[in-house]
């Protein structure tokens, strides 16, 4: 275990959470000597749940690991049967990760109950601090396997999933003491969690450029995903004059060009990507007959998303009459936007407001988060962090302890509205 | 042996030339059994070789094999020591080749001496039809060697050359029963060789579209090729709006576009092609960061495609500007044009206008040939026959009986006019 400078009363609850951050980047809290990376029932994942519910219990909670392998920490409310707000994230990683992607939210958590803790506070409700054990399926092929177990959104343990060693999902769960028969008994009672707030660095350059140290944010992204074969024809590089041509990259870059204009004129909110592109024959002699792209559409709201994946399939079509050449386009995903819930968005954004003393910005969230699965079961809200350059995923992610500090006393401010209010509205 | 239907008088030169090539697309004259794959100094060259030394024969020639692995028929002139008039092209192949590129302008070398041979017709010149051994470089990573042994335009064999089964060169001649220190002695002598004569089929669209049997070749393109590195920002398809984005993939399709657009407006000859293309980290919720693409430039002539390649170069190194990418530019392969002889040329285009009755068509041969490297020895003409389509490296290569024969018309009476004309030449 690590010793506790890191609780010394004159370091800011914010340098400890990213100090905390930092510990958690090295074994054996990571599976790789060099390059952070904590797999979903690994060997770092357990010694970090060990680690972390040492710090939960020295803010004052009880914890226990719930049947998914997801760390809970516990803090009373004021009765016994009390609801539960629940402040979380997650504490895997991807390989040669950053140190903050997850578990700054579930650190600021417990610095927030510890907080509350040293003030003997106690509200209505119950605060869990729960660190999911799998968010970027960092394992497993699936992702937010156990926020969806918690939310009660998954039928049924998946069985047929092995990890890269071909361990399989029910292999891993013994090996952590972890019985799989009982994996959905994770579920929280539907009406028992009253809001679910969670903090994250941003992953994008958006408060970098914008100079914010937190953002409010108002839904996670729609998602399509298509997979798009243009087929034209294939031929001498030397021998085909450019007029009897029907260059499939040539036509896939004109589509590239159509998707970026698209979503450069849509609304801030929307984006588009081409992030794969293969194509055949592939060599510098031959003009190419075949390429194959991916298209990554996204928006805060699926209207706007799908206006503009309307827009480019149009374009793509027009372009392929145009050129001779035949565009298939095959919808991959479909994920509907999540919007946080208004009241409680509100309600966080005027604690932003407080603390930093201006409008907050509010952005749409393009990344996925736990979030998005635990609004099955609570009205969620989401404080974004900023970090640098946006730069995420990688060991060169950056956060600031004092962007750490606001976001910490932001969600103060939000846990003692949101009581106040909830007392107000009882009242009434 | 083949025996020899093919030798009835009733059918068209034309008609065995094609045959002939036909019948050669099979083992034992192929390396595979289904698909044609001729390789330089296989058992299927060597049986190529045996089997058209019998053809040649036949024709009225002498045969040897010469100290690369090239076959050379001998027609005898008026005198012993006269000056040879060459007609060639290649007997190799690619892989899952056409049964025509090479083959067919060996063929039909032989059918004009044939020709000229049963009328009893000599020339102040002898006529010699070589089938070359290496054009594609169907063996080892090197093209085009046997014509630049005979050419006198190598400077040495090369020494480090291996084939995919790790066989070298020289071993692989020795197999053959050729003496790896007398491959140099392949050259013939500088002015002994009047001129050199290829048939060969297009390999392009160009005679299908217009509907002619043949083409002149005025030139063999120059070729650029190059090397280009795209670097912008790698992020997260879903968190970096459009605004902040270096995206190198939308760059690159601004290039393949502008390249495009450079070839389309410059003059017919000029073609400009992207046929390799590579990104990373090339994942479809990736921005791409790097991008890898070959350009490919050719024209008539070195003016022209310096002019491209300036104009592509410059709009490259505008957009990288704009954008707020790295643009590398890294030349790789600088081949300058081979024009092919003007006299020459002329006096074949008058051979075609008096055979099909019409202006012939010029073209630029965008593809290498071994006249390319023989235009080092003597001067060189071309005539193009059409293929389907344009098809070519590729077992759907195909061309008509009747296009073979127009050829094999046009070389007879362009070696009829050759003579005549060095007999005016050197009475006057």
């Amino acid at each position: 275990m690590l010793s506790s400078p890191l609780l010394s009363p004159e370091i800011s609850a914010g340098k400890r959470a990213v100090s905390r951050c930092d510990s958690l980047g090295v074994p054996p809290f990571s599976d790789t000597q060099t390059g952070l990376f904590r797999a979903y029932l690994s060997p770092a994942h357990a010694a970090t749940l060990e680690q972390v519910g040492v710090w939960m219990r020295e803010s004052g909670m009880s914890t226990r690991i719930d049947a998914a392998g997801n760390l809970i920490g516990h803090y009373d409310g004021l009765s016994p049967d009390a609801p539960i707000l629940l402040i979380g994230s997650h504490l895997d990683t991807v390989l040669n990760a950053g140190r903050y992607d997850g578990a700054l939210g579930v650190m600021l958590g417990v610095e927030v109950v510890s907080f509350f803790h040293k003030q003997k506070k106690r509200f209505p409700f119950a605060i869990d601090v729960i660190g999911f054990g799998d968010e970027e399926g960092s394992r497993f092929p699936v992702a937010m396997l156990t926020s969806r177990a918690v939310a009660g959104a998954l039928e049924a343990l998946p069985s047929a999933l092995h990890d890269a060693a071909n361990i399989s999902l029910q292999d891993a769960l013994r090996e952590n003491h972890l019985d799989p028969a009982r994996y959905m008994k994770a579920a929280m009672p539907p009406g028992k969690v009253l809001a679910y707030l969670e903090a994250h660095i941003e992953q994008g350059p958006v408060l970098d450029t914008l100079g914010e140290a937190t953002g409010i944010v108002t839904a996670i992204a729609a998602q399509h995903r298509y997979r798009v074969i243009i087929t034209g024809e294939a031929g001498h590089a030397g021998t085909i004059p450019m007029s009897l041509r029907h260059d499939a990259l040539a036509a896939a870059a004109e589509a590239i060009l159509a998707i970026e204009r698209t979503a450069n004129e849509g609304p801030p909110d929307l984006v588009a990507t081409v992030g794969q592109l293969e194509l055949e024959p592939g060599a510098p002699n031959v003009v190419p007959g075949c390429v194959r792209l991916s298209i990554d559409v996204r928006a805060g709201s699926d209207t706007v998303r799908d206006q503009g994946a309307a827009q480019i399939r149009a374009q793509l079509e027009a372009l392929a009459g145009r050129r001779g050449v035949s565009i298939a386009i095959q919808r991959q995903h479909d994920l509907p936007a999540t919007p946080c819930d208004p009241q409680l968005t509100a309600l966080l954004a005027r604690s932003a407001q407080r603390i930093n003393g201006s409008e907050p910005h509010f952005l749409v969230s393009g990344a996925g988060h736990d979030a998005m699965i635990m609004a099955a079961l609570a009205p969620v809200c989401m404080v974004f962090i900023r970090c640098h350059k946006g730069i995420s995923h990688n060991p060169a992610e950056s956060v600031t302890a004092a962007d750490a500090e606001k976001a910490f006393e932001i969600m103060v401010d939000f846990i003692i509205s949101f009581s106040e209010k909830n007392e107000t509205e009882q009242e009434s």
